[in-house]
Formats: structure tokens, C-alpha cells, sequence
């Protein structure tokens, strides 16, 4: 089996694929109509999916495809990247900062004054809302509800996940009503872009927080600023931004109430995605539907 | 019943019992060998235990009970606080700043930088080692080993808690030569007393991090403020002292290596503890045994 390997980060995924899948033969380049099978993420040179009309699979390697689905020259099948430690990734940045937010860790000044206030709050009466609620909103419902957060998720289709609470289609208000902690991860669509603008912020409550590791264009950053400065929202921590890198200007940087982390929520690590790579080419050699395919008409 | 209330907090603890035990009668003040249980924490006017004879439970609202348990004027049996607030409190405490560490959360300044490092490490390879497999060290360890950490506990006596792996009493070193996150959750005994010392110190990994929210007497201060700054421990997250509040000159307030709270993650909520103590008080009503006796030989 031949397979394109079209990304950059050859030296963190080669050693990985060849690990995990020693069968294959990996090719940097191949000559058109020549490869079974292709490995892509955007950057680097790119890829014209149209001379490759033999391969079987376009296999992402991050979670995100927008900048593939719409691709016109691309007609074969698209998988996303469902890597088992991307999952657990983002679950631990969101687990992190969930709490940082929840326990006010911030207050804690290294300034000699002993605040005796009181305990905060437990988890149990706190509100968290996730929006989406597949692999990643799913897996950090999961594990805020675990760790006893009041947690519920909102998804299009008001898919639930284990016994978190869940809501769906218009009863987006009532998500972001009862959202004292915001978490954002919903796929990058027509209706999910700028969903988090002027009326979504005002229908959180006073103080609220948002935590942002999924798009940047699911939110109205002008909208955002606006609400961080009046006060209705206490504080923004985000990981995703219409223009990466953040530029160096940028009103995010500096805001007193915002956080910005550099994209590094959803970090594919090629240990753990390498064995979903070798299933899924292993299906298609087997002549098996690859995991994770991506319904191009709903763009994720 | 009646039952004296000796302790400070009375406008958050009297509703509380209220409502936990309706049927008890109690009382701020009370003519000696008049009462059938005392609740009782250190501080306030104190409580001279020998006026009591009377009392079938000395009830502590507070976890630790170092300073009741020697006292010679305490013959009646001491239950010490497990409230399940408190536990629950504990463990929001611990996984916020293990995360905060794990993750590397203060890296992020907001300065401009877009700093596209390498993702922080999984969970399953950071390691954290719990001193402590009792009600408190128990429940952390079970937590974080939940978030997918690699944890070990340590206590006296080598029990472990769920799946935790657990050593015990000679195996000390082995606990901390683990530890890149170590969390003291020991109780104040005179074989925990100054536990952590040069030599424990020493034996930690190159670059470990400790979070104490046991007992300031675990620690000796001066040996954690030279492996800070030789930068062999990279960070402390200090919320117990052998003095509190802890002086506003002491050097742990300025030490960049350090974070200082204000002996917050124990707090007893009134809500979550009082229907401990109304269990207690029933059960010495009805003759039975009460709930969480303190074993005075030991100390805990």
C-alpha cells in the first residue's frame, strides 16, 4: 500500500506511522494516480487531490477539516482526525481551566495579605455549559461531570453523551442562560460561524466565563471585547482565533480580562493518532468503510 | 438533647444544624454536666472539656484535631469532621493546581508572543504521588487517577484506595523519587512532623512540584525554600503554615517559586457538614457508636 504523506511535521510523524503501521510504504512524493491513500493537513504545499484519483482516503491528520470539505478537486473520501490523545488533550486543557475559573485561582495575590474569605463554591452548583457534543464537547462533559460540575451540553441535534443533560436545536438560549463557564466546541460551519456574537453573550448571565478551544470563527471578537469591557462577562480564555498566529497588536493580548493560549488545545500528538492512521488505511486495504468519514454536506 | 456549640461560625452553623437536626436542643452556654455532646473548634473562647463529664461525644467541626486530641482535660470520646463538602472542597483544590502545573498554565503571558511549543505531556505520563490514602488523600488520588494521571499514594500503613497503586510505610523514597506533582495529605503526627526535609526534598525529581494542603508541619520551611532556589523543586502551592495567617514578611509571600492560599482547601461548609454531625449526635442518642472516632494513641 502507498500513502502520500501531504503535512508538515514529517520528522514527529514518520518514526510514529512507520511504528504503527510498518506495512505501508510512506512517499513525501509520488507521482500522480499512484498512491492509495493520502495523509493531509493544510499547510506546507498543499495538495491537488485531483491527481490522485487511485487513493481511496483522504485521511486528515487534524480534527478540524474546514479548510479540506470545501476543497472542489477533492472527490475521494474524507476522514477526520479522531486521535484518542487530541481527546484527552483537549479534555485536560478544558478540565484546567475550568477549574481555574471555578476556584477564582486568580484572586490568590502574592502580595502578603492573607484573604480569608470564604470556601468558593463547590462543582456541584456550579454551571457549566459545553456547545457540541461529539468526540471532544462530548469527552469534557464527561469529565466535568465526573469531577461533579453541573454540566450540559448543547449540540444541533441535541445529541446527548452519557448521562449528562443535553439540549438541542432552539433551546440554545436556555444553554447559554444557565452558562456560568462557556466552553465552545462546536465544528466550523455556516451556522456555527459567529455564533457567539452580540445576543449569545447578552443571554449569558453576569459574570459568566467562556473558554474558546475550538474555532475562532464561532465567535464576533468585537462582541466579545464589548462584553468583557462593560464586565457582563468576568473573563475569556482563548486557544482559537480568525487570524493565527494572534497578531502581535491584537486588542486579545493585552485585554486585562482575556487569556489567550496558542493553539495548543487540540495538539495532534503523533503517537496516539499513528495507530488511528494504521486502522483506518488497514480498512481500506481490507476493502472496510474507514472510521470517521466526514459528511461533506454538513461540512464535518 | 443538648447539645453546646463552641466554636466560631455560629451564624453559618446554627441554620445548618437546624435544619440537619431539628430535635436537638442548642446551646451557646450551658451550666457544667449539663450537656449530652459538645461541637467544638479550636479558637474562639476555647472549651474546657473537664466541665462536661457528661458529654458522650466531643464532635470536631474541623478536620484536623491536633490541637484537641492531647489535650489532658478531653476524656470523652473525639470524632474528628469528615465532611463530605470538605472532601469534595479538597479535591476541586488539588486538581485545579495539578492541572495548573501539569499543564504549565503560566507560561501564557500575555505579552504578544504567540509561544506554538510542543503540546504539554498527557496526563498518563505525568506522575503524582499522594503522602496520604485517608479520606482526603484517598479521594484526590482517586480523582486524579480519573483525569488519566499516573498516581501512587503513600501512607503509614500502605492501604490503598480503588485502583490507585499504594506504598507503604519504608517505601517513602520510592513515593518520592516518583513525584513530579507531589501532594502532602498526611495528618499532623509526630512521625509526620517535618516529614518533608532536606533529605525528602532531595529525593524528589529534578524539577517536581509540591502542593501542600494537609498540615504546615509536614514541611520544614527552610529546606523548601533552598530546593526552590536552587530551582530543584520548580514550583510550591502552599495552603497550610506553621503559622497562620501566614506573616506578611515571611519569604514564601515573595519567592516567585511559590503560591501562597489562604488555608482554603479544608474549609468545613456548614451546609455539607451539619447533617455529619446530626448522624453523630443520633447515634449517640440511640447508644450506638459514633462515626469517625479519633484513635488518640495515634493522634488521628
Amino acid at each position: 500500500m502507498r500513502v502520500l504523506f501531504a503535512a508538515d511535521g514529517w520528522e514527529d510523524w514518520a518514526p510514529a506511522l512507520r511504528e504503527a503501521c510498518p506495512e505501508i510504504e510512506l512517499l513525501r512524493q509520488a507521482a500522480p494516480d499512484s498512491v492509495d491513500a493520502i495523509l493531509y493537513a493544510p499547510g506546507g504545499d498543499g495538495c491537488d487531490f485531483a491527481a490522485y484519483p487511485s487513493a481511496r482516503l483522504v485521511q486528515s491528520l487534524w480534527a478540524g477539516v474546514e479548510k479540506i470539505a470545501p476543497d472542489p478537486a477533492l472527490t475521494q473520501p474524507l476522514a477526520r482526525m479522531v486521535d484518542p490523545g487530541l481527546t484527552q488533550g483537549m479534555v485536560e486543557y478544558c478540565v484546567g481551566w475550568v477549574m481555574r475559573l471555578h476556584l477564582g485561582m486568580d484572586r490568590y495575590a502574592q502580595d502578603g495579605v492573607w484573604r480569608n474569605e470564604m470556601a468558593p463554591k463547590l462543582a456541584a452548583s456550579r454551571r457549566v455549559t459545553v456547545l457540541g457534543a461529539g468526540a471532544l464537547g462530548g469527552a469534557v462533559a464527561i469529565a466535568l461531570a465526573g469531577l461533579g460540575f453541573d454540566v450540559t451540553t448543547w449540540s444541533q441535534s441535541g445529541r446527548g453523551v452519557g448521562d449528562v443533560p443535553a439540549l438541542g436545536g432552539s433551546e440554545l438560549g436556555a444553554a447559554l442562560a444557565r452558562a456560568e463557564i462557556l466552553i465552545t466546541l462546536l465544528p466550523h460551519t455556516d451556522r456555527t460561524a459567529g455564533l457567539i456574537g452580540a445576543d449569545a453573550l447578552a443571554a449569558m448571565p453576569e459574570g459568566a466565563a467562556l473558554i474558546n478551544p475550538g474555532r475562532g470563527v464561532l465567535i464576533e471578537e468585537e462582541a466579545l471585547l464589548s462584553a468583557l469591557d462593560s464586565g457582563h462577562l468576568r473573563h475569556a480564555v482563548l486557544d482559537v482565533f480568525r487570524t493565527e498566529p494572534l497578531p502581535p497588536d491584537h486588542r486579545f493580548w493585552l485585554h486585562p480580562r482575556v487569556t489567550v493560549t496558542p493553539h495548543i488545545a487540540a495538539a495532534t500528538r503523533a503517537e496516539t493518532a499513528a495507530p488511528v492512521v494504521a486502522e483506518n488505511l488497514r480498512r481500506v486495504q481490507r476493502g472496510e468503510t474507514p472510521l470517521f468519514l466526514v459528511d461533506r454536506g454538513k461540512g464535518y
